[in-house]
């Protein structure tokens, strides 16, 4: 009675349910570097990285706050690195329990946020370099200031923001094409 | 018998191919912005327009060579003029021909390059942002320099960047979701 029971009348619906869940999953797991894939944990954890070097090697300067684009770097890696380290907690969460993150919402809620943090980021960087540029090449004045440490942070927050672009670009391309 | 014949085997093909040809027609016609469109044309000579005030602004003052940032923001705002001109000659003339601009290789084209300048403007701005706010604010130098001619060049570039974003992302989503 046991087996029969299950047997009897839910034996449509088994195979239909299981054919609905395993197209998307199969067609969406190709794509690695998507949430809640081992690619796009390793994204994750490369943005979180990059985005923390660069925040302590520009506050390991002991000038960055007279400068308002060098503050900015660090807000805007503050935010990187909380945003990559949320999300890589996600992708970990999603892996151990081998549950998919492609709910509609919550893609275009991970792709508004990584074009935000990503433009944060980049703009942070750009500003950056113009202002290295400018002390190094325009001014000569690297004798005075702290010119490798500036360098290595704008490189490092470009390297952070090369590493959102997929992610972001990944979620839009779901969210585009459901 | 003329409303039972119908309504056993012909009945279900016509509507299938009207549906399939009106589908697309109806779903892409309907966002304004995108290339062939009247609202892709305003963007495009939006775009064109801040790029080349951007560039007139920056060009009028004289002592912008001697930054690196402010030559940068001269040629960007340059390639972008030149790409947004160029499409929307490419528009007009679609819109005169009443021919739509869907090949999925066209609107490729036309999404990396959107990003491409629209990556190199804000880029460009954001550097100059970074150095307007240093002379202005870090430095007070604004007496010996041309600081609301640089802030009107940025703030330009900023507004083209804000420009070009609609059209990459209507690009970017034809070619997700075709």
């Amino acid at each position: 009675m046991n087996i029969s029971r299950p047997a009897v009348h839910p034996v449509e619906a088994p195979p239909l349910t299981d054919a609905a869940e395993n197209r998307p999953r199969v067609r969406m797991k190709d794509i690695q570097g998507m949430s809640g894939t081992a690619g796009g944990l390793a994204l994750r954890l490369c943005q979180f990285a990059f985005a923390l070097a660069a925040l302590a090697v520009m506050v390991s300067t002991s000038d960055f706050t007279s400068v308002t684009a060098f503050c900015y770097l660090v807000a805007a890696a503050i935010l990187q690195s909380l945003w990559s380290l949320s999300l890589a907690i996600l992708d970990i969460y999603a892996l151990l329990v081998k549950r998919c993150l492609r709910n509609p919402r919550v893609v275009c809620l991970f792709a508004i946020g990584d074009w935000i943090t990503s433009s944060l980021t980049f703009a942070a960087a750009c500003a950056c370099a113009g202002i290295t540029v400018l002390i190094g090449n325009d001014m000569n004045l690297c004798a005075e200031n702290h010119c490798p440490s500036f360098e290595t942070a704008t490189a490092m927050a470009f390297i952070s923001w090369f590493a959102v672009s997929p992610s972001f670009f990944l979620n839009f391309w779901v969210l585009a094409s459901r």
